[in-house]
């Protein structure tokens, strides 16, 4: 089975500490790559893991702060020096356009490649991408500026052929994709073998929310139900419930609090503030509301 | 004795690699620190590093390609998050004032400190800094973009007192600071003590020198003549003198004999690219030609 995966190559907050560049995740799903957010060393933090990321084709950035974009311009001028020539894909709010060209004009005025944005509405909750294999979706988010998570969704996978059933039906090699996808099988003597006879359900599609950087907001929780992983964001600890509240961030327990009540499969905590040199009380405080809690850290790679 | 220190945050060229961030370097002279170039992940090197930088008023900023000043948005962005009040000044080609000011406006609209551009011509050798204790002076290079070195000349010491001397004559304590700087005693009698019987030569002023990015060029050798430390830039080893002369950079051996023709006491070779693996065979193509060559080195401090 074609796993999915989620890189992680910061997951500091605006300071970046000994452990954490700010924030940077890859996506790799059904042979593809996609980028949310882009802090400042994403490019650096990609050579130390030795991710290679040339089926990288979209970005998608959740807001415009700092911590979340500042990679950007040293990423793409790498590209170029490398010479990529695929079209590279951001997705954000429209400022970024703004800011960003300017750099690219001065900085990286001869990419061998196109980049296109596209504008996010951080407010809405939509189909903002999809392809063949995967759909992607923003996720309103409560924050001091306008900000949005991200859904990722698999599209339903092929079925499993029940190879015992195509020998028996010889059924030739050229047929077999679309039987995958849910066609019933005519023999020469018009006799329908129906589908259900000759395959078993796909692997599940796998769902992905990243939520970061957020206040708690139960506004999310029909968006998220029940997603294999959610990515949340957990500045603080409750001790420092007010801070949070005003910087309009989370406490490790509001996040497990999320997942807990959309019923996700697993919560990885981020987005740690630079005081929290024990990392684990803030795990600690998460798993104490949703057992099943994983510490994120940089440079290490999960299974979605 | 005060030390003069350099301490390297990155020293790799435009790819980032495992050991080797892009450009930055902290001087530290008379209890000041100066930086030079702010590539891509500065402050994250500084936090690693354990630097603390209150006492940096002045970045200097040798051209504009993106790894050399893509960490300076990061930087100022998080000087701005603790509070910074003092003054931050860089010293650049006036474009970059023009690049930086619409992100300073965008990310950065509330900083509590002033940010004060000064214009580097980059063809000029002359004076473009000086305080009580130091000198910096623009070394023109020769690169793709018009790019400058730095030369940071300490001014004279104060003379060591000789100690028997002081006794002898009951110098009181609040004439010591005049004589140090090298005033001739006036005692009760009349008679008048030179200076030379009550002190020693200070400790001789150092010089350190930083010329990267560029091409050979034996025009900066009388500008750099004899200085305590050259950091010169070794992009390339021989066997790529082809590629290194197209893009206006330097070879290891290139480098040593700069160091040799202007009798430097020191070099440190640097900006290496990503392709050498085993930088010992940078460091052994410079040694050939000046022995006293140091192989720059990441989070590294050297003494100047």
């Amino acid at each position: 089975m074609q796993k999915a995966t989620l890189s992680i190559l910061g997951c500091g907050s605006a300071l970046p500490t000994h452990k954490n560049f700010p924030t940077s995740q890859v996506i790799e799903i059904r042979d593809k790559q996609f980028m949310i957010d882009c802090g400042e060393g994403t490019q650096i933090r990609m050579r130390q893991m030795g991710l290679r990321t040339n089926r990288l084709g979209h970005i998608f950035i959740s807001h415009l702060h700092g911590d979340h974009c500042f990679g950007l311009i040293g990423l793409i001028s790498t590209f170029g020096m490398l010479n990529r020539t695929a079209e590279l894909h951001i997705h954000a709010q429209s400022d970024l356009e703004k800011i960003l060209q300017p750099q690219l004009q001065y900085f990286c005025n001869d990419l061998p490649f196109s980049i296109i944005f596209h504008t996010i509405n951080p407010r809405k909750n939509e189909l903002i991408y999809e392809d063949r294999s995967v759909s992607v979706f923003s996720i309103p988010l409560k924050h001091r500026v306008p900000c949005c998570g991200f859904l990722f969704e698999e599209k339903p996978r092929d079925r499993h052929i029940i190879r015992e059933m195509i020998d028996f039906y010889r059924i030739p090699t050229w047929r077999i994709p679309k039987i995958k996808q849910g066609e019933d099988f005519v023999t020469e003597e018009d006799e329908i073998i129906p589908n259900a006879q000759l395959t078993k359900a796909g692997d599940k599609p796998k769902r992905y929310a990243y939520c970061s950087d957020t206040a708690y907001s139960e506004k999310i929780i029909p968006i998220i139900e029940g997603v294999d992983c959610l990515y949340h964001e957990a500045t603080f600890m409750e001790d420092e419930a007010v801070r949070s509240k005003q910087t309009e961030h989370s406490t490790a327990r509001q996040a497990a609090t999320i997942a807990m009540k959309a019923n996700v499969k697993k919560l990885i905590i981020g987005h740690y503030s630079a005081r929290y040199i024990n990392q684990n009380e803030l795990l600690n405080e998460a798993k104490a509301v949703f057992e099943n809690t994983i510490l994120g850290e940089d440079m290490k790679v999960y299974e979605i």
